[in-house]
């Protein structure tokens, strides 16, 4: 979240555009410390915006299948939480009621991955959002689509 | 893998159903022993037949999100566990081309998971598989989609 | 519709599961007079039960595209109105919000395609069912799924 | 198929881009005079090139379901058949594996829905495309995906 402070310190009490990129920043914050899969798969945050998030994570050796690829469910699960910090940035509570996921191609141990989701569509409790995961060298490992729903409460 | 090593003993070069039965379960323990992401995550082979595999993994502290809700993304892996388990059964080597998964309830620290999996088709190089995942009171956590490819090579 | 006016003229103000199928019968009949699509494409009720329908279509000459197989749209078409009618047959007004399906058998010029739609889960607003394609020789041509989401209202 | 009868004239036997550009063409227009569920529907071919299609179609009053809306299954079919003229563009003989749809809005009789097919990607004998469905006002009806399948055979 490489923004965070410096859009932080700037944002106090305006309105627009900024002060929802510095909610969704905060939100997204909020939600990360107490998001102990997240953390504990090595995710990090690289850019968050409202309705946006891009997050990194290495293929770790224990991340490894019988066939010697990164798990797809953790393919899946850095696209989730990228699913997850964008459709939530907008400080309403939402969780995923379903999602898709199509393999392109496999990902090795001490690969580099990175999900960046953008948010297709919102209406009413329920959006979609597109997250397309890649590799260091820009090649696209899985493509993603989530759809949410939002439940009662903010996340800050 | 209950049965794995009583009938193993007596599978040697017969044929039918049981050469069947005991080709599945050296296949799934094949790759089970190396796939470090399921053995990390805890989980637990159940049951294996062939186009058929069953799973289970409680939901440990490290696996719950922001909203204290295990990770969808985690609940994926396991059905997708149990999905790469049976669709690998067949002793062709076989990954998954795509993957939908519905959220039908939160699940929770300390839950206990299984994932049931079995061969809805297969045609060719292709397959489709269900994956149900409840919890140790019965109640479906999420219902999971896959479609397999077979690709070169066999599992054993 | 096979059952539908002996049902109904015992079903006056009876409660229960009698209530229920009556009811769903009477939901579906609205909504199929009225469902010039449905219709245009010759389908016909087969049966109704509360969360359940199922529908029949001959594949005409006009159902056939480049390919000389029945186009996968109107297999589509056949399993989305067989989803309509099970979700709507609580009387609730219920639309589409997403679906998904598999193709796995072409269907040609002159077969006769019977789609089944069963409810898999309804919770809130939401719904899932599952449609389950097959031709006159019981073969299966397509599996669907579909979400659906309750909108304001009564279907009579 | 706008540019079809310029580009066809010029093509002969010139190699690269405008090859590929003709061919796109040629293939897509042999399809659609055999395909009379398209032509049935309504349906005209606004735009073709490698990987790409674009369709439109007017809602008809035999369109129309049982809650006064465009058919969810007709709406399909218009993206379904841009997804079929895109990936059978590169004249392979291809089919539709899977697809899956969200219905953003409602559309009604009269209305002008057009789909946009593009790839995004392809290897082997699998394709991905995404289909936008919008109406005469631009705004987004339904979101497509279509998984292709290679079989034998050339188009033309």
């Amino acid at each position: 979240m490489s923004r965070h402070s410096d859009t932080s310190a700037d944002s106090g009490p305006s309105a627009g555009p900024e002060s929802a990129q510095a909610l969704a920043e905060r939100a997204v914050e909020s939600l990360y410390v107490r998001d102990r899969a997240s953390q504990g798969l090595g995710m990090r945050i690289v850019e968050v915006a409202p309705g946006r998030a891009s997050l990194r994570m290495i293929v770790r050796p224990d991340m490894v299948n019988g066939h010697k690829i990164c798990h797809g469910g953790l393919v899946f699960t850095l696209a989730d939480s990228a699913f997850a910090f964008s459709c939530n940035s907008h400080n309403d509570n939402t969780v995923a009621a379903a999602a898709s996921i199509d393999f392109l191609a496999p990902s090795f141990e001490g690969d580099e991955l990175t999900a960046v989701a953008t948010e297709l569509w919102r209406s009413g409790r329920s959006g979609l959002y597109e997250i397309t995961v890649t590799n260091q060298r820009g090649e696209r490992i899985a493509l993603f689509r989530g759809r949410s729903h939002r439940i009662s409460g903010t996340v800050l």
